[in-house]
């Protein structure tokens, strides 16, 4: 048996206690495919995003923020879609099979995946640079899944949790090797970069009722541009209204913090829009969602984006992270 | 608008035809993932196979064949299930974003893609070493896919196609640069090797017949070997009943050809059981498929693989191809 059939043995083995809590798995990893009952009633939902060593995460990256990560930003993609995750799989390529790796990769994608009832039923183990990716597949009921282009002018504008800090993190995870240890708010933000959490409670509260909804990944203004294009408006940001953590502002302080707040990558927190005669209806909804959102602004007829400090026009750049660019 | 997201663009118009005619694609390419519809009483059959530079083509090796083999590859998967393809998604890792690989690198994979009605609906590009996932999605009737772990001692084994083609032909590709132009029966090797053709047709053929399944992706020894070992078995085959193409004969001589049919990767050809008193009916389910089966040996209770050739053993390397071992 070669290596990397020993690495399919072992996540095999690894995800065995979730495929069977879910009871719909057929056939997990160890055929040519997975086989899947699909509840009835029910549309698909599926996401495939890759993580590559040096463009996504750094050569030295922790393998459990690998495994987390390689996860949670496909697990995001179905939060945006307001959908019950159910499998994932996993195609992995890596230089050495190394259980130096493997074993704190697998704990780290699994950790995460045992917390939203996902189980791990196939995949493919290779050799070649580092690169991971997976594909997530969820449920939503027929005619309830958010999407990016059904917003309105005047569509009130929310972001969840504090966008900002994974860039910060990422940031103090780059000079790590120059600083010394990290205080209680650094490890705060290293910690945003490397395990975001997906927004799947949260998506999941706003089926039925977000007009909008896309995950931020290449940054605020990015990706609410892209949700305020998807829709035939522009958006109007107030900086001022954003939520910013105290680690952030404490980090680099709140100029900066604003800007990471804005163009940052890899918050993986979700921007959605809702009709404004529905404020209190998803305030009502989200007692029970354990995270944060704020309403930073509102859709607008005239295209294009936005973006004011009390009063003041801030430019940024609204391209968002592109990794040919910046690799 | 980055490159990555012209690509994503790019992908988006080339696929749409595919996507209209389906009719089950609620959301595609463009939004956080991609929102289908499930036909009611089937089951889901998920695969999701890489293709790295380097390890599973030459680098040299044409685009559009990179483009077609990362489908096919999945798409054998889902035959090896008896599976019907329906949707695929594609996560594209390329150093840059070059028209010239692109166009036949889609074109590639999407004249494939349309062959069997399968519609590219999602997806990630991003920039990094040149690797190809792709994630295919089918269905098969509740109950009826194919496994690896059902066949019993008795059960004939066959193979389809002509297994040994694609390992000649891959030995062609490399020796090109030193070689002169190829004759046609070399054009024939190389087409196997780059253009292979996945069994959709056949394994629905064999839905509800075929004891158990397997893709000949390492080789058939290995293939049949674990085919043989999942369904607790070992297994018989006599060499001389391994259907050689003339083309492979002619390159690479009888005995050559035999170790290629037993040996060689790439192939893509369906390796299955049926039990043998089921033989009269698998020829008249045939009859339709345009792709020949041949009997080639049977499972049997000792555990093991064992090939003959006119009574005496052959002995070959069943381990099949390992990623780690050759890279």
């Amino acid at each position: 048996m070669g290596e990397f059939e020993l690495i399919e043995c072992y996540f095999r083995a690894a995800a065995q206690g979730l495929v069977s809590q879910r009871g719909d798995v057929i056939l997990g990893i160890g055929d040519d495919a997975a086989l899947l009952d699909m509840p009835a009633d029910r549309q698909l939902v599926a996401a495939l995003d890759t993580l590559v060593e040096g463009r996504h995460f750094p050569a030295d990256c922790a393998p459990a923020s690998i495994g987390h990560r390689a996860l949670a930003v496909n697990l995001s993609d179905l939060a945006a879609m307001g959908a019950d995750p159910a499998w994932c799989l996993l195609a992995l390529t890596l230089p050495r099979a190394e259980p130096s790796f493997l074993q704190p990769f697998s704990d780290g994608l699994l950790a995460l995946a045992r917390r939203y009832g996902v189980a791990l039923v196939g995949g493919d183990t290779t050799g070649g640079p580092l690169s991971v990716s997976v594909q997530a597949l969820g449920f939503v009921p027929p005619g309830t899944a958010l999407r990016r282009d059904a917003g309105r002018a005047g569509d009130l504008l929310y972001v969840s949790g504090t966008p900002g800090d994974a860039a910060a993190g990422l940031a103090l995870l780059q000079a790590a090797a120059a600083a010394g240890p990290a205080d209680a708010q650094q490890q705060y933000l290293l910690q945003r970069f490397l395990y975001p959490e997906p927004r799947i409670e949260l998506g999941r509260a706003l089926r039925g009722l977000a007009s909008a909804c896309i995950d931020v990944s290449d940054g605020l203004v990015a990706d609410a541009g892209k949700l305020a294009v998807a829709s035939g408006c522009g958006a109007a940001i107030d900086a001022a209204q954003l939520p910013l953590s105290d680690a952030l502002i404490h980090a680099v302080g709140t100029e900066q913090a604003v800007l990471h707040a804005l163009t940052g990558g890899d918050d993986y927190e979700l921007c959605f829009t809702v009709p404004a005669a529905r404020r209190a209806e998803l305030e009502a909804r989200l007692t029970n969602v354990k995270c944060r959102v704020t309403c930073i602004g509102l859709l607008e007829k005239q295209s294009g984006l936005r973006v004011t400090r009390n009063g003041a026009a801030i430019h940024c750049d609204t391209r968002g992270y592109d990794h040919f660019r910046t690799g």
